[in-house]
């Protein structure tokens, strides 16, 4: 059984015990959810007292198996109002697990404004006043981290943005460099941290035991097997080259990269910013940079990057297609350069790439600054950090800054603003957009690799399918990239549960755990005032045609209501 | 039978037809929400082409009945995000009764982004181009109007605020003087009419013919009687003498005054701002001061008064307890000159004194500027008109104002900012605030003469059955202050509409007539996908005890609920 670790923050206090027999055989985001479901009160301000934050390894985190150390971190979100997972690479997850800690809880809200670190180690966890490192950028925060309490601690962290309650704010991790660049970034996860006024977890894993498995022998073998088929797959390959980016040909192709705020799908200066252009930029800048990189320990798919800059030094690490759609293509900047500034400047200050740069899209939109300038995007995002009017209005995300500025077309559902793939190109994600409990976010059922994009045929079904697997693999703590090889095998990932956890699991368990996530993020959901009505796509995706295949998004919203019901209606 | 004028914005064409006969018999409040329900798409975008604007006389409109010319205005709210009606004085319901069009209906947006005016009169009505009034204030705008068409038409009209889609925009109607002080303020309805390239509605009522009454000789008795009831009511001449502000004593009594943004219920200064001191500074000073003043030909209670300056100029024409609760006290302001500034640059500008008091409160709450700040508060306001971004932030409202600038305490119900009564010490208007479908709208159900105010006992059927009869008199066309000397005589009230309309009516006729309209409200804003999630007042009226009694919000959700689904089914 595992432990869950409870930080009161009213009350300064720390309990270790052990996670309740009812969360027996759940990790991850199935773990996150459900303790929100049971525990935060669907109505409560999520910056206050009552919200609570919710993190915990996946069900396979710490194992031996590739790309199993995400973390999930959840809440009510101040976004969207409704219940939050978001989940990153890194190494923190495997620490926890290899610490025995299947959640960590932190609850209340400290009462003298004051900023705290809270150390994790083997015997337990410890409040640490840290006001000295207010408004610490995560980078220096990181490092300052690191050199009190040793190189090889992982680091769960804030920005200013989350200090600041900034509802674009999210919650960085770090990795194997100690970079602290694996973000839970949607949804304003790191707002509810800095509410608390919990500014950093440290988790030093020195002393603990491996991650139990019970039946080791068949795990490793299973682990053997798809690892081989993980490597020889060309998707997987690609990754490893071209990082997340090397999707950015076939979205442009598809005519679903977002451009000028989501007015037009394709980009006509893709080819300088899509995978081979940062693949050959890397390479021939060489120095610090890195054209792969795993973000975690035994990672073998290897999607991340290290950005050089022209003389070699590091900018930023990962540079990833959302980054690059968000913050470029749709800002009209063609840049690597300038996007992998902005991107560590949204680092530093901890707020979600996705969010900033539809942010800065509807700034552009409502002409505040006219679309593809760079020096007016920068001085956006520094305004963020200054904490001026302007900075704090883009740091609450694109939404707030669209009605704001009074831009017609505002790319979000559920307030959160939508990643780098126009649904009414890439239509299952339209379908996963709208209904997903999260908002618009492609990691809740990517449909990028589907078929007959354009149409809206089938794409309920595909969205669906996609959204309860995507649940189960944040629930294992898996990255959702293993998809493209573990998919034709999902009962040996059956087999790696049974493994690990010794007990016997029915041939549908993967989605008999997806969909239980679903039921009760769906039930907070509704709980917490959100309806059908806000599963749909904004008005403009419904009646302006998408250049260049002049696409509506016109999957019918009675087929996505009646399957999102009939799943919530399943098993009950 | 009525006429309905139908507007579309998109084609620039004006129908004249008759109102269908379904709308028999309505008027106002029923008639605008009716006409919503029907014609508007819950899910739609408030400010984009599928919302409408609909304005409508009450039943008696245009008749001799004191107070009886209140103009309905409805739309979905692009504050609320649900049904919207906002009704108020002046002089254009009568002259659109006396022309006998029942409704307007706005539909469409223009497409080339340009204004007009709506020319109505005896013959119909007709769309004039009107570019050169762009960022033109209300003031300035009546005045042009005026003098083109005459100073005896009535002019329905926005500022800049509705022009640039501010959420906090309102609707404007000229009084009895030409000025353009009645507002349709609450929701936002003056950005829908900005959105529609709408600039003003300019009523000609020259030759037109009486408002028919089916029943003469009965009306007149009747009205007879009811005037002198009214002319001899205690509270009606206190109105006379004080004005609105005449209540403000008592609220501050009660503990109920919003005193720096609603962290306190008593102003120390309260004796700076109340009913007395207004009335004794308009009377000293003279000059264009009135103490007392009619918005409409035939008002008996007179509640409006024209404020002065030291010289005796008139500053603005009426200074009402709201504005002096919102501009005043909730942002610890105690000097009437400032008040009546501050009113008179948010008439015109054209954005509700409720919302934007309440927004520069939570402006000082986040501590922008200081409680108390004159030249900052003054310094707000003008921003709105100079379109900066804070400017803009703050003619969104108080939610948005709040969240981005981080203030705790944000005092709104369906992101509608409070009237002045806190609703921990009128636990009545605590129930119509989390419970009308308008939101928080003290209009909607006024308990703050009701008895045992602190008490969570007997509240909800007092504030439902205020939330009934006041949707009646919305609908009626009826100032709401008739109530003090009509109530007691409600089956008078009954008659007259038989009297005017021909028709027998049922003993319960206004209980179903309110009930109607409140259903209509209800299933409206459920469409949309507001729940009784947000049928609750904020996190901080539950928890914080409000100097000096320590109050807290207590009373019932579920007492709340059970009440609101059963006048819901009530009649299905």
């Amino acid at each position: 059984m595992g432990k869950l670790l409870r930080v009161n923050m009213s009350r300064l206090d720390v309990q270790l015990g052990a996670l309740p027999e009812k969360f027996e055989g759940l990790g991850g985001r199935a773990l996150t959810s459900q303790l929100v479901f049971d525990e935060v009160p669907p109505t409560c301000e999520p910056l206050g007292v009552y919200n609570k934050l919710v993190m915990a390894p996946g069900i396979l985190g710490g194992t031996g198996l590739s790309s199993s150390g995400r973390l999930s971190v959840g809440g009510k979100s101040p976004l969207t109002g409704g219940m939050k997972e978001s989940n990153a690479g890194g190494t923190t997850a495997t620490k926890l697990a290899r610490l025995g800690i299947g959640a960590l809880v932190v609850e209340g809200v400290v009462e003298d404004n004051r900023l705290y670190v809270l150390l994790i180690n083997k015997d337990g966890g410890e409040l640490v006043p840290a006001d000295e490192l207010k408004g610490l950028g995560n980078y220096p925060l990181a490092k300052e981290l690191r050199r009190r309490y040793g190189e090889r601690v992982g680091v769960i962290s804030i920005g200013p943005a989350g200090e600041w309650g900034l509802a674009a704010a999210g919650v960085a991790n770090t990795d194997r460099d100690g970079a602290p660049a694996r973000f839970s970034g949607r949804g304003g996860l790191g707002a509810v941290m800095g509410s608390k006024g919990l500014k950093a977890v440290v988790i030093d894993d020195s002393g603990a035991q491996k991650v139990s498995v019970k039946d080791p022998a068949t795990f490793a073998a299973l682990c053997r097997e798809l690892h081989n088929d993980l490597v020889a797959n060309s998707t997987i390959q690609g990754y490893g080259k071209y990082g997340t980016a090397g999707i950015l040909d076939l979205v442009n192709e598809l005519g679903a990269l977002p451009t000028n705020n989501f007015r037009e799908g394709r980009f006509a200066r893709a080819g300088k910013i899509n995978g081979e252009a940062l693949y050959q930029t890397i390479t021939q800048r060489g120095g610090a940079g890195k054209p792969t990189h795993a973000c975690m320990a035994g990672c073998l798919i290897k999607c991340s990057n290290v950005y050089p800059d022209t003389n070699g030094h590091a900018v930023v690490a990962p540079l990833e297609y959302e980054t690059i759609g968000l913050l470029g293509s749709n800002c009209g900047i063609d840049d690597l350069d300038v996007i992998a500034r902005l991107n560590y400047l949204c680092n530093d200050l901890g707020v979600d790439t996705i969010e900033t740069g539809a942010a800065i899209g509807v700034t552009m939109e409502s002409g505040l600054i006219p679309f593809g300038d760079v020096g007016g995007a920068e001085k956006l995002i520094q305004e963020i950090g200054q904490g001026t009017v302007l900075g704090r209005l883009l740091g609450n995300g694109a939404v707030i800054t669209g009605r704001v500025l009074g831009a017609k077309r505002i790319p979000t559902v559920k307030r959160q603003a939508m990643p780098a793939y126009d649904p009414r190109a890439i239509k299952g994600n339209g379908v996963t957009f709208a209904t997903s409990p999260m908002g618009a976010d492609h990691t809740a059922g990517n449909c990028v690799r589907g078929k007959n994009q354009h149409s809206p045929e089938g794409q309920v079904t595909l969205s669906f399918n996609s959204q309860v697997l995507m649940a189960a693999y944040d629930s294992l703590g898996l990255c959702i990239f293993l998809g493209a090889a573990f998919n034709p095998k999902l009962d040996h990932v059956r087999r790696l549960v049974m493994a690990k956890v010794g007990l016997e699991l029915p041939p549908d368990y993967l989605t008999q755990l997806g969909k239980r996530v679903l039921q009760a993020e769906w039930a907070f959901n509704q709980q917490a005032g959100l309806t059908s009505a806000q599963d749909r796509l904004p008005e403009f995706m419904l009646e302006e045609g998408l250049p260049p295949f002049d696409l509506i998004f016109d999957v019918s919203s009675a087929e996505m209501d009646a399957m999102l019901e009939s799943i919530q209606r399943d098993g009950q």
